[in-house]
């Protein structure tokens, strides 16, 4: 494992999808806006939709008035999650550029979030794999840093599950630290045993996420799924808390060095747009800025 | 600059003092007891109280009455926030054993703090010494990683303060980032320049606190100042966040087997103590417990 930061990192922001989905459902232009406003950012990476059943989660109906709604940039990739065959046709037909599909190494959340065993959703991913014709499939291991159910998996179980993922046809694999069990030696067990060349999705639950990310990096991580905002947390786990603030991230990236291709200030007025859309103040750098941002000489 | 995570740290909790200090007033047995709740978790160095002008901080009257209630444990040492000579002796008056005394290297936030320059504060830092007799005294120097007025200050200017500090008779210093601008590149420089025999301050206006100090702790740091359930965060600096949370730093220490002496649960029970008694409900590991807690397998 080398220890030294890389020179740039690829982040996608997923607050569209994982960061509004428990929330109150908004107006389609108002998350198009929210999409387009994470573009102009410099996001080139965004999880965009769901193609999930409008009843089970009324946040994401509409998915594919969405993406007919928003201004296409061709370098931008648009990612949808996908949980089965009916959701992956309905997002081929709706023209995403990429697909999500996930699946937990916890049993129990599993059977807690999408009422279907860890093989079942394997299986799914296989039938998604089977259609998804040229669209790369993001695979996201939800868990992957232990389970508020069973506790902590080996680094070789949670690895061998992705390894099965490459062998069938997707693109990718996204180890999700879904309830914020992640620690720095998680971190570095894990890369140890998969390699670096990964995506990591991390969760705020006990503050340990900038703390993680900035670990992963050290040992040559350099794809990042966060949420501008911090919004999003799975309504399925006990004190599951939102995802890394993608403004958190750029924040620090940008006094390393480290290249995102992200415009601070544009990305906290996505924040704030974000934060506005459900209702909340956003804290942290949304609210104060980046520390290069200077606040004159009176106090406040 | 070695890259290995010590042994061991010694975590000073500022709660009562720091944390409290920006509340409405709370009754003086009430402090008392999260004082005490912090000495069952473990905590052997506890700022308890400021010798402060009531009319300017009304949390911080009765410091004396506290000193007399709270239960003397020997092996607990109590410090008080000092910030002049008066302070000083009514501190030695009340049998604290340690005081803090505070300097800031930006002039424009001492000036919005305490209406002093940093010279000023120097210079009132060097009376206390005269007084002080036996009794330690912790300096902290405020804003050591930039400030919202001035921005970044180098490190041997950070330094050199420190140095003058020791030189003039102060134990030990504190290095605070009064206002979240630290990062990991700024904690090791000045860890390079000052050396890891040092404490340090920090708060989570940029959710960097964590990592912070993690990082710290990679370049040989052993002392912190943190505060159970993050509250504090200056009234006088814009956007400044609360502190470093103690249970998100005992949280990662017990993962990464760095002995804090501090019972986790304990200190969340003492962390939700805290939270009752500003009327705030506390989140991270207070609310969810450390990543070892599981949550037996009902979906919450």
């Amino acid at each position: 494992m080398h220890d030294s930061l890389p020179e740039s990192i690829v982040i996608r922001d997923v607050c569209p999808r994982d960061g509004l989905q428990p929330e109150q459902p908004i107006d389609i232009s108002e998350r198009v806006r929210l999409i387009e406003a994470l573009v102009t950012a410099g996001l080139r990476k965004i999880e965009a939709i769901a193609f999930v059943s409008p009843k089970a989660v009324p946040a994401m109906a509409g998915a594919a008035e969405v993406m007919a709604q928003i201004t296409r940039h061709d370098d931008v990739t648009y990612a949808a999650l996908v949980p089965n065959r009916r959701g992956a046709e309905m997002a081929l037909e709706a023209g995403v550029d990429e697909f999500t599909a996930t699946v937990s190494i916890s049993e129990t959340y599993s059977r807690n979030n999408v009422n279907m065993s860890t093989e079942e959703s394997f299986n799914a991913i296989a039938e998604i794999v089977s259609i998804a014709d040229e669209i790369p499939i993001d695979a996201s291991i939800s868990c992957a840093f232990g389970s508020p159910y069973e506790g902590e998996f080996a680094a070789s179980a949670v690895g061998a599950l992705g390894a099965r993922l490459l062998d069938i046809g997707v693109s990718n694999i996204s180890y999700a630290d879904t309830t914020g069990m992640a620690t720095p030696r998680l971190i570095e067990a894990l890369i140890d045993e998969v390699g670096p060349d990964v995506a990591l999705h991390l969760h705020e639950t006990r503050d340990t996420a900038l703390l993680n990310a900035y670990t992963a990096m050290r040992c040559g991580v350099r794809h990042f799924d966060t949420s501008v905002a911090g919004l999003g947390g799975s309504p399925f786990a006990a004190g599951a808390g939102g995802n890394l603030a993608t403004e958190a991230l750029v924040a620090v990236c940008d006094d390393a060095g480290i290249e995102t291709g992200i415009d601070i200030d544009r990305l906290i007025d996505a924040a704030n747009l974000a934060g506005g859309l459900v209702g909340r103040p956003i804290d942290g750098v949304a609210k104060v800025g980046p520390r290069t941002r200077l606040s004159g000489t009176r106090a406040l």
